[in-house]
């Protein structure tokens, strides 16, 4: 039997506390999607929080967008999805990624000098694996819907496969009502749905999943150093939350394996271990040049370009797109963050102890009120202090079993702080403050708790 | 020509500032959903965040879920969707309610004993509007997709038309890892999809949509206190964001016109003023007892039932349910907050001023930092003001035209502070804020104007 990974362990402790639930599990479950449970849900706000304020509200040259998940079909010929997506294509059983047959079967003739026999010849370009290949099938990655009340032609919708088309389709919109100019980018969250033939890796690769993304749009001869810029500032958001830049690369994505539009791509791939592949992507940086608003112009007929009044010219921006895979982050930040280490017990010993060491920030609790004893001379006051923390922060209360249960309770979801009210609580107005990571304990007056948190947490 | 009201003027303006966009605009628009702009975003995160607090962080006996849209089809099967919405229906043109037309012709026969003699002579239950029908359909408010490499029933799957069922479904879940026991509620917000024949009233009646939604489960004995409980926490926190109560009302909803699961149904009204009809559903609490847990344990085989140690009493909790629609909050707040007055002018004379006087909670921009010339000695000092504040909330910059006419744009827009950095801030170290309402100034010091912006936005 395979040794157990982090992942593995992430993967089960996340079931067991309530970060991740498989959808749908009572009628035997779904594939396609996962279900976030009251931690997961509060770890996902926060992460979505954290970047919102890094990227769009702490920024003056970025504002937000939310569009639509489902817009008029023509979005989706003019951006290339419709005709893209639509081959016939077969996967490799071993990375996912798919493939036109016939040009593996072109590329195999024209190193080779001769056809292969069949497929089981072909290696996979990406991951070369050697023969693993589904039926080929006429596959759109689209999702479709009908709206209206006869599904035909006229109803047929797609649902969006990446943010990014609503915010080109809104290029005009947003200049004009926010009154911004380039260098300036839109920044969205959302949901987004592609039709992946074989879903897999925990909340890594499913049909429905969410996306932060920025569209960046710049003159174009200042496309290159934007795109520098967008590349460290995406990795320092990352470490600057908590990942281990050991567990962090850069990679550069040649020519032959970028996107058709992209001029410069660079993905962040970040330590997964999966099985059978050890980094997987994190997120990409691209160069889309104007390829985007120069196809919805060329479709809609609208003019999607920005007029400088200083230099007089007319010109249709570069767009440099920092996109983020939401549930991807979670995934790193909590594999990152999974640690087993020693602590005391009661009887003078040690024992291990599973830590998930989040950043404050995104811990999806942070600080758990903990009465000695269930007697109202002590959960009177406990639960007065959980609703006075209650107005800032997501607070645990747990009165049930010996304390250092509950403490292994708390360290396995993250919580930065234990509160314990004692009797001596009666007598001096104060509370023992526990910090998760260095297991140090500090006496702190019941009026202080709040302001005391408000330092550690937002510091 | 009919007068302009409040909600066109309000509509105006949110196209124009970028609170709302028409969906794929450039390619003719959708009706089905509408896109949010950086400022309607913002409004957006702020209800949402508002919601969150006070209904989830903020309490004891909630927590959150964020399950996936696209569900196991079993789950709509057992919870009546499939079946309920696959009828031929009529709807009422004035009132856009959908009726089985079998069902009105019964019920015209059982009042006058006699069959009518065509569509024309049927009033509308809900509106009383005689005659006006769409011809019948057969009509799914469920929107489909389908999963998988190949359209068959096996890959069919339905958009949720309400994340309730979310909910439902990882009841056991949520009570085994959250450790939760009855009196206690899972909050969920997220989007939904229905097919709605006629969309329409702006943002109101929209195909894709948002939700804020609370299930809470109670002993079937409390159910009647506890819905008692979230019809006024329900009310109280439109009021308490500043909602009028002259324009909202609770509509107590007769048996023969609530949902067939439901043994109560308030419903709170808000004076939306539409063509034809002044009061319109801002969200409603329903007492949906123990129905969708029973048909979830009848479908699935998984009990969906609480073990309450103490009395030893198995039981299926009922559930109440408040359910907001996010996007009908947001045109609430905005109707509401919409106001014309006088302001002074350069003059000496008195102008018409739009203000938005939006809480502070809500306000999408907090502050604006309003240099009173371009030059580089006030550009620098209003620049560093400007990022500093950025670190906590979202913050306009405008050196652009007379300060009049910025105070006009921030005005319009339910800016709470504008601030304007002056010749003297170079010598004195401090800048002039003003009140968007009172249009008071005051004189803050440069160091200062965080914590005074603080204690008036949190306060």
């Amino acid at each position: 039997m395979a040794k157990e990974t982090a992942l593995d362990k992430v993967i089960a402790l996340a079931k067991r506390r309530g970060f991740v639930f498989q959808s749908g599990e009572i009628y035997g479950g779904s594939r396609s999607a996962w279900d976030y449970g009251p931690l997961g849900t509060e770890l996902k706000e926060n992460i979505k929080a954290e970047w919102w304020q890094a990227f769009v509200r702490g920024r003056g040259d970025m504002v937000g967008l939310d569009s639509a998940i489902i817009l008029p079909q023509q979005v989706w010929h003019a951006s290339g999805h419709v005709k893209t997506f639509s081959d016939p294509l077969i996967e490799c059983t071993q990375c996912h990624r798919r493939h036109r047959q016939d040009h593996l079967e072109e590329a195999f003739e024209a190193k080779k000098g001769r056809a292969p026999s069949g497929m089981d010849e072909i290696v996979c370009p990406d991951c070369g694996t050697r023969g693993s290949w589904t039926e080929p099938q006429q596959f759109s990655g689209l999702m479709k819907t009908y709206l209206g009340p006869v599904d035909d032609e006229k109803g047929l919708h797609y649902m969006r496969p990446e943010t990014a088309q609503g915010i080109f389709v809104n290029f005009s919109n947003v200049v004009t009502s926010a009154r911004q100019k380039p260098p300036f980018g839109i920044g969205q969250i959302g949901k987004a749905f592609r039709n992946e033939i074989t879903p897999g890796n925990f909340i890594f690769r499913t049909r429905e999943f969410e996306q932060m993304e920025i569209e960046y749009f710049t003159h174009p001869q200042e496309a290159g150093q934007w795109f520098d810029h967008w590349v460290e500032a995406c990795y320092s958001w990352f470490t600057d939350l908590g990942l281990k830049p050991d567990h962090l690369r850069k990679f550069d994505v040649p020519e032959e394996e970028r996107a058709h539009y992209s001029a410069a791509t660079i993905d962040l791939e970040y330590r997964f271990d999966f099985q059978g592949s050890e980094w997987g992507e994190l997120m990409g940086i691209a160069n889309r040049t104007d390829y985007d608003l120069g196809s919805h112009m060329e479709a809609s007929g609208a003019k999607l370009q920005y007029f400088d009044p200083k230099t007089e010219e007319h010109y249709t921006p570069y767009v440099i797109e920092p996109s983020f895979g939401l549930t991807r982050a979670m995934m790193a930040f909590l594999i990152d963050s999974y640690t087993e280490d020693e602590a005391p017990n009661a009887k003078g010993g040690v024992d291990t102890r599973t830590v998930l060491k989040l950043h404050p920030k995104l811990a999806p609790v942070k600080a758990a009120v903990l009465p000695l004893s269930k007697k109202p001379e002590l959960a009177e006051p406990s639960q007065k202090l959980a609703d006075q923390l209650r107005k800032h922060w997501n607070i645990d209360y747990d009165d049930a079993g010996a304390i250092g249960r509950r403490y292994r309770r708390q360290d396995e979801i993250g919580t930065p702080f234990c509160i314990t009210v004692d009797f001596d609580t009666l007598e001096d107005q104060a509370v023992t403050i526990r910090d998760r990571d260095e297991m140090t304990q500090e006496r702190v007056a019941l009026d202080q708790v709040q302001s005391y948190l408000a330092a550690k947490l937002l510091g």
